[in-house]
């Protein structure tokens, strides 16, 4: 039987973080149906301070079910401030299956509102000034990932890679998380 | 003071894994005067498995001096059939400062010659198929990652990461690399 398809639609920006992006992609590309689809506000182009630079399709029209995959970085800081992306980023939260969020991720997501009256994690470094993006999210400071009904969130960079796993044993079971990090050979803590 | 300036020259080419770039790249690219470049033998897109499309400079000139990072994945089974691939590889390995490969990048490093009466290390479930590319390489099948001279290698996908710091901590001191590690919240063992 052909797997149900599944739109991974990872939201990227300017200065994103890479590995925010590439431990979850290791991890949900390893799920048959689930389709990695790279995406800009606008499309085209997305770089970074590590010098990437990647192709993105528009978010326009997307975001109707399946899985939002939002970064952080550094270019975080600009975007909480962005009033158009901040409304298009709620509308993809809202219309998502799931939305996971990486690092500095969630201060977009919680300025943004699609994280009111939920638990979340973030960056711990960066945790005053993700917090002060919203005072209507119950921020858990020192979890590494944490999960709220459809919303996953999860501390730095590589703790995304957990966030994860975690998300693949929830939907799959933990053997097939644990298969996938075997063959990553990652040292998952958390089996 | 200016830092010294060094060229990391990240080789991609068709269905390489990201994550076996980005896991070093998060780490090198936090040295000051670490400048990351995407390079494939032609330049233009690069794509993978994980529907990436990232932008890439051409081979041609560069690889004197500086880091050069191979990353594995699928598209090393066809490569250690292409002889003007290895060639290039063979030339370029000889011309770097240092030579990091992650999981089945040393298959092709191995193939070209590199690595002869080096030790090295692999991807742990691929090692017979890459231990099989050259008989004159002292393959390590339970090392998570290896040097030897100027050869870094490491075993299957996230351990990039540990190899990275590792190499990091021998030319800048263990501090320098706990500092990354700490800033991308990677649980890193070996410190």
């Amino acid at each position: 039987m052909e797997p149900k398809q599944t739109d991974v639609n990872i939201l990227l920006f300017e200065n994103f973080t890479a590995l925010d992006v590439f431990g979850p992609v290791e991890v949900l590309g390893s799920i048959d149906g689930y389709n990695l689809r790279y995406r800009s506000r606008a499309g085209g182009i997305v770089t970074n301070g590590q010098h990437i630079r990647i192709e993105t399709e528009p978010t326009d029209g997307s975001g109707r079910g399946g899985i939002l995959l939002v970064p952080g970085g550094w270019g975080t800081r600009a975007l909480v401030g962005d009033e158009g992306f901040l409304s298009l980023l709620k509308e993809a939260a809202d219309g998502a299956d799931f939305c996971l969020s990486v690092c500095t991720g969630s201060a977009l997501l919680a300025k943004c509102g699609a994280l009111d009256g939920k638990k979340a994690a973030t960056n711990r470094r960066a945790f005053d000034w993700v917090a002060s993006q919203s005072g209507s999210v119950l921020w858990q400071k020192d979890a590494r990932f944490v999960h709220d009904g459809k919303f996953w969130s999860s501390a730095g960079v590589s703790a995304g890679i957990d966030m994860a796993l975690a998300f693949v044993a929830e939907q799959f079971g933990t053997e097939r998380a644990a298969e996938i990090a075997e063959r990553m050979e990652y040292r998952w803590s958390d089996i």
